[in-house]
């Protein structure tokens, strides 16, 4: 089955608010076993949104429409959709009353003119009720088709899709599994993707690339079981290519990893700048395995803190393996930690030259006594060599740990 | 003059990638002076992008469009836009080499057959360099209709999007302006804009706020000068209230303000994880100002490193003014810094209590020999807590510092 999502406004269309329900509706409907057509934002324009329902019901049996359920000139959407299917608004004076009651009791005002807006309700239609605010949604069903109509604000347009899920015909259940590679490209793993569909019908899926670990395969199927397979046939084929089937992101793989092996971590950052902290602690949790970092911005601090040695700094520089080796020994020295990390490099714009060019990065990881040093040489602005730096010694450390720990 | 903005890929349109190149682009080119038509997001099929292409062209001047210039068989954004002109596609096999080269550099093996779709190129297009990555841009003019082309991963997008303005024919100049407030909500700055729109005639404006810092008034007119006296007007009535005239993030403003009155800066964080620091280092050229961070996520680290009293920590706990106020010393102390900033909370989502509930943060701020400590509750996910934990104690140190040196 087919859905459609119209977003209207123009504060999205101007970029002041930043739409955030196209993507909840993509997710939910998907979820469940929805084939998504269209995510369309068009201004408050009759002629906009008249041609939007239109091609949407076209091409899918469900249309969510959100915004312009409000109290101003410009929220024209439940007429619009009145008007499209040849349907009457009619007047509902007993939700008016509660709705000026409601008012009154929190501006101690007059509700203005415009209040009398959301007490309109289109011909043989659903009132959808609102906990978070006054604009009701509305269920609308034709022939063969399904018509959702929800408020805009984030907050209620999911309390009331909640309430829509009540009415709307859904699809055969579908079950998901995601699997996530490093050190591949999208091509070698869309490859055996092809492969495994030709082998296995029913089953569907999608590749994207998280920016900062590798390609990701999204695979559903309504009959578990043969997802199941299909996901032991990727583990045996890409076995040291894959961290995760079940859609883990890398560092939580590499927290779980630790605490499995009840191991301790600290860092030391220079031009990631502690982006590598935020990734460790933007997981739950992980106080028990990380013990903490040190954000080692100028020279004095890498000699003063970690026992970078002067002569490291002066004959090869702040940005070599040599200063990253003993920053990682460092750190782990520094906080008693059996694992160290270290970064130290150029995120630029400025800073850069000829033998030591702008995005260049040197890294270390620790693991008990042995230390591993790299180089890599990162393209982009400041930001994204820093949490390319960031990432990029997070995947060495999956990598070296996978091979210490879980190699047979 | 107007623009619509299409974005192609299953990814978006299944809910599996959220997307913000829709958002970036309606304010950009908002802000260049377009108005744009339709957001319009479509899953990769010649068939729905080519009516979005029919559909955009009929009521827009220029045509962005983002997303599908991949290495797989889905990427078909380039011969679907060619197809719909009656353009052919030839292959750079120049550019080829490079990226073969580049790819053979990076991974020790052959290039998969698909990485030759990124060196076709459209007859009489502009080729759009692209510096993160492997997907160029494409400009393509029509009589009267321009057509960009960008490639979908959000930074890529912007680079090549930059790219793109070299080319694209433009509305007459808008000169814009855009004041920060802090400490401030938005009806009330509403109100004050208001009223300079009464009196001043063409000007225009958006407000909007920015997540972790406050809101934020986007002002454009065709006349510079007046766009300048209503500047001035702004600063008199809120003075203490804005942090910019001319759109700097907060940050920017305290890094120079550090390096005018010449001191030197640096953190120390438990909850927030490294994200103070990384915000401070967001800032290019930062080295000259700011020392370093530690992030002190055990208690062991606080007390061997910052020398947080065991007495604070166990009479006290960690997440409490007093070991705030310790850490701010201990940071300033270990890198020997004028300014200590430190953040102790808890971010969720387990850890909290009755007496101290996720969101409780502590923090401190020190200049010279004196310091100042907060508590703020804040509500949201652990990486929301985390981020306002950061940006609030920047804040923090953004008012005192005016207090301090700018105040007359």
């Amino acid at each position: 089955m087919k859905a459609a999502i119209l977003l209207t406004g123009d504060e999205i269309t101007r970029g002041v608010v930043k739409d955030s329900n196209g993507g909840y509706l993509a997710e939910s409907l998907t979820a469940l076993g929805f084939e998504v057509q269209s995510i369309v934002v068009v201004p408050d324009s009759r002629e906009y949104i008249s041609h939007e329902i239109r091609t949407a019901l076209s091409r899918a049996d469900l249309l969510v429409i959100t915004g312009g359920l409000g109290t101003t000139f410009d929220d024209i959407t439940l007429q619009t959709v009145a008007d499209y299917l040849g349907r009457e608004l009619s007047f509902d004076s007993e939700y008016y009353s509660a709705l000026e009651e409601s008012f009154f009791k929190r501006f101690s005002r007059e509700a203005p003119a415009g209040l009398k807006r959301q007490a309109l309700v289109m011909q043989d239609s659903v009132q959808l009720p609102n906990i978070s605010g006054s604009a009701r949604g509305s269920f609308v069903r034709t022939e063969n088709k399904e018509i959702v109509i929800l408020p805009g604000p984030p907050m209620e347009m999911e309390a009331v899709f909640m309430e829509a899920l009540k009415h709307i015909t859904l699809p055969p259940k579908m079950f998901s599994r995601t699997i996530g590679f490093l050190d591949l490209t999208e091509p070698e793993v869309e490859d055996f993707t092809e492969e495994m569909l030709s082998r296995f019908s029913g089953v569907k899926f999608v590749t994207r690339v998280r920016y900062f670990s590798g390609p990701t395969v999204i695979l559903s199927a309504s009959d578990e079981s043969v997802l199941e397979e299909v996901c032991r046939l990727f583990s045996e084929r890409w076995k040291r290519y894959i961290y995760t089937t079940t859609g883990e992101e890398l560092v939580e793989v590499v927290v779980k990893g630790l605490r499995e092996k009840n191991l301790t971590i600290s860092v030391a950052e220079s031009c990631s700048g502690g982006r590598l902290s935020a990734l460790l602690t933007s997981v739950p949790g992980v106080s028990d395995v990380f013990s903490g970092g040190i954000v080692s911005y100028s020279n004095e601090s890498k000699m003063s803190l970690l026992k970078v040695s002067e002569n490291s700094l002066s004959q090869h520089g702040a940005v070599s393996e040599e200063v990253a080796f003993e920053m990682a020994a460092g750190t782990s020295r520094l906080f008693g930690t059996d694992v160290g990390l270290s970064v130290t490099g150029i995120a630029g714009p400025s800073g850069g030259s000829d033998l030591k060019p702008v995005g260049l990065v040197c890294s270390a990881v620790r693991i008990a006594d042995s230390i591993e040093t790299y180089t890599d040489r990162f393209k982009g602005a400041r930001e994204t060599i820093q949490l390319r730096a960031a990432s990029t010694v997070l995947k060495r450390l999956w990598r070296l740990f996978w091979n210490e720990y879980y190699i047979e």
